[in-house]
């Protein structure tokens, strides 16, 4: 017996239809419903099997649906669960792969209550690009997946999000979801954020007559590659993560701010002693 | 007959080590002669065939050469010019790879005068590795050289270096030196900066109880290979090239606090327009 009788996605891309296609390929998912607004995206899903069918209508889309996995932008998801709620089958579970998870846990806990139940989810996985084309059925492989439970999170609803993680190849982490959001802001949103403003910066730069960034090379090109992820996508994790990003972003300026003074001061010492920091932590995770 | 009758290298490692290799493999070089303190890495150069000898006394090893080629740190390249001065063969030309350009090729070009001439260099490659086994021949297939001539430097010593480095494979770019120090502190000592500050933010945080590196990905990954650069070479490069990279700093934080303004007032329409321009600009050099 496959784990979930009928699952529905919400938003088949990359990261939807990933996990389709691997809850398919491993015969855990007795039916897979698509839900999008993009028909000629929700077609291919079709054609490529990532899917069964699929429903413009999200509300149609999640009946008698056990598990639903909402992959859409962050600043939709509360809204979606608001929207389906009502309509969800007794039992349901609705998790999410949202990039920032405090508040959206809170909202949808809030939302699902009684015989439904919501699981917040953050797979930590990715490719810059997008679309069911893009998907695979590898992506989740090796990779962790952070869920956030609650004190009053359902637990056999928990264990069962888990499962499904688990079959996808993931390594799942449980984490409360405000330190969820402390960990993402340092190592994933904070750093975005410096490469957009690098690249700008460098971009903007016009004290040479002519477009520098054509000497570019190694390094800068990693930046640049970071700061071509999608803008919309960007703007709605700097909005809902804002304060815990807030703060790393001070952090970090503090921290720019104190190579500067160490340069300024010509203080050889004390910059070989910053640099080597670097590569200690470097160290701690390799 | 090779362009170069005798090829002194000083500092046989990557760059050194590579530049020796492509010019042996075209037979553009009579002999080469390496310079170094590191005995071991001077005979495995020997044992490579990078080198056909080497010594340990630089005013022996430069002796006779008409090539002399400074794959050295930055802070050292004036003092071995002038040190090597008097012993010069006339007609040598003197040529180097530092990453720094404008004080080096002032002040060398001053030390060497009358029938020996130098030229500024500054080779577009590199890997995070060092020492002559990581050199390879096609390290500067197809990369940008820069070379900073002045309006003093000998025109056919400049046109021998551009064939060295045409022969080895690269584009020779011909820059004023100040334009050089400029672009690379935007597009190369900047980015390094920001890398190792970044990565000295994250792995500082600690508002989570535990080590929250082990949680980066993909993006993260990039930074910290850069900020695992050699440290004593980012120092001398930081000192070297302070006045440029102070301005582009302060160039980046004025982004970066851009960025932090439009976060903190939830301004959804700044931030897209923040993040496409990344976008914009990474399109003009791909």
């Amino acid at each position: 017996m496959p784990l979930i009788n009928r699952l529905a996605v919400v938003g088949v891309g990359l990261i939807g239809g990933s996990l389709a296609r691997i809850l398919r390929e491993k015969g855990e998912a007795g039916e897979i419903v698509g839900i999008g607004r993009g028909v000629a995206n929700l077609q291919r899903a079709v054609e490529l099997g990532v899917i069964d069918r699929y429903e413009q209508d999200i509300k149609k889309g999640v009946l008698a649906a056990d598990m639903v996995f909402l992959a859409t932008p962050v600043c939709t998801i509360a809204d979606i669960v608001s929207e389906i709620a009502p309509v969800l089958q007794s039992g349901a579970i609705v998790t999410d792969g949202g990039s920032v998870k405090e508040e959206i846990t809170q909202r949808c806990e809030q939302l699902l209550s009684g015989d439904k139940y919501f699981v917040g989810g953050h797979p930590i996985a990715g490719t810059e690009k997008s679309g069911v084309d893009a998907s695979f059925s590898s992506l989740y492989k090796g990779k962790r997946c952070i869920l956030t439970p609650t004190a009053t999170t359902n637990a056999r609803a928990l264990a069962k999000v888990s499962r499904m993680w688990e079959l996808a190849g993931s390594e799942v982490v449980l984490m409360d979801p405000g330190k969820h959001d402390k960990v993402l802001a340092a190592i994933s949103h904070l750093p975005h954020m410096v490469a957009y403003s690098l690249v700008n910066a460098v971009g903007d730069y016009d004290g040479c007559d002519e477009n520098i960034l054509k000497y570019s090379a190694g390094g800068f090109r990693d930046f640049t590659r970071i700061a071509s992820s999608d803008p919309v996508m960007w703007r709605d994790i700097a909005l809902q993560n804002r304060t815990a990003l807030l703060a790393m972003m001070d952090f970090f300026a503090a921290h720019h701010a104190q190579l500067r003074a160490l340069i300024a001061a010509a203080d050889g010492e004390g910059l070989e002693r910053f640099f080597k920091r670097s590569r200690d932590h470097r160290e701690s995770i390799i």
